[in-house]
């Protein structure tokens, strides 16, 4: 089996927003699909080991942010990169609440969907979540964030509990001679003598991990 | 609530072929994605009312082929625009045959997907299938393509079994002076003296309607 052919699933970029109780959770997914039009239901695949998908569970509610291209890529080191049972994600972003009070990204978005689970099927690592479409805004005509756009252009990175993790770590051509982020897997786009010349206080752009976190990635095995 | 905000998810375009006895038969959809990658899973939505739906709940099997942008926009015409049971839809392009003796297509596509159905759940008008990769093959470095290009660049319609068709209804503002297919909604990009002026054996390139299926859209309510 060739894993390289399902590169080629297009996918757009979405932050997943949901309550734990009186905290707003949430995480980054890839995997948000329309199921019907009549009434407007929606699939999204979270990782079960993911904190977001049990106060799903709990609660039956959530709400999708789809991320515009402008989407900052520090937004995916806070949602993609570190857990919501250990950090006020939507603390450090400008949020919303939409009117069942689920917390949305309100900077570089297209729009914001709040949803209600009508069932759900564990599938292996997993929960594949069906829910209906309560109430929607379109909030901005910039283009989604694609998949594609976040990999070529962001130079973003998949996630571990991505639903794609494993093709990622295929996709990802070792760097020779570039510092890349020990976190998160980003590659400083200069050259080794360029990263080395950044101020101490350089931080990931993706995960906000420090510099001495960069490891310089060099030819020899 | 805003239905437009759902137009800013993003998906690809993909055929699915499965059997029927010894029959092919296949459809177009836009909602593969990839659930999980230890096993390799994904999900995809099928209307309950195309035939191949219920040859896959039969044979528990389907090939997914990714098109490319290269796709032909006649493929939509005959895949999402009329129906296995009455017509071999594979018999008018190149397929090839997976190792199970699934159909994908041959030509335009990225590569294509082995599947066996390892769950299913029936939501309203739509059939969520949960299905292993079993095999695939990449074929051609071709970009995938996407449902954003197929709407701008293809000026493809959706299909009336679609996840997204109610979407779409509201998507498409009404054509003033243009020719517009009857069956499928395709409309001619140039004016009404260059579309009068095509030979009467002008066809429809999405769905092969006839030239006298088009209708002038005015501005007249």
């Amino acid at each position: 089996m060739d894993i390289t052919a399902l590169f080629n699933l297009s996918y757009g970029l979405y932050i997943i927003g949901a309550k734990d109780g009186e905290r707003n959770v949430g995480c980054v997914v890839n995997t948000v699909s329309q199921a019907t039009s009549s009434p407007v239901t929606v699939t999204v695949c979270i990782n079960k080991d993911n904190y977001t998908n049990a106060c799903i569970k709990k609660t039956k509610a959530f709400a999708v942010s789809i991320l515009s291209e402008k989407a900052n890529s520090g937004i995916f080191g806070i949602f993609g990169f570190s857990s919501s049972r250990d950090r006020d994600k939507f603390a450090e972003i400008p949020f919303g609440l939409t009117p069942a009070g689920l917390p949305y990204v309100n900077e570089s978005v297209t729009g914001w969907l709040q949803c209600r689970v009508i069932d759900f099927v564990d599938n292996f690592t997993h929960t594949v979540f069906i829910a209906e479409v309560q109430d929607a805004e379109n909030l901005a005509k910039e283009p989604p964030m694609t998949y594609a756009y976040y990999h070529s252009v962001v130079k973003g990175k998949t996630p571990p509990k991505a639903s794609s993790y494993a093709a990622e770590t295929v996709r990802t051509a070792p760097a020779e001679g570039k510092y890349v982020c020990d976190i998160c897997g980003y590659e400083y786009p200069g050259g080794k003598e360029e990263f080395e010349l950044l101020s101490d206080d350089y931080v990931c752009p993706i995960c906000g991990a420090p510099k001495n976190t960069f490891i310089l990635k060099s030819n020899e095995k």
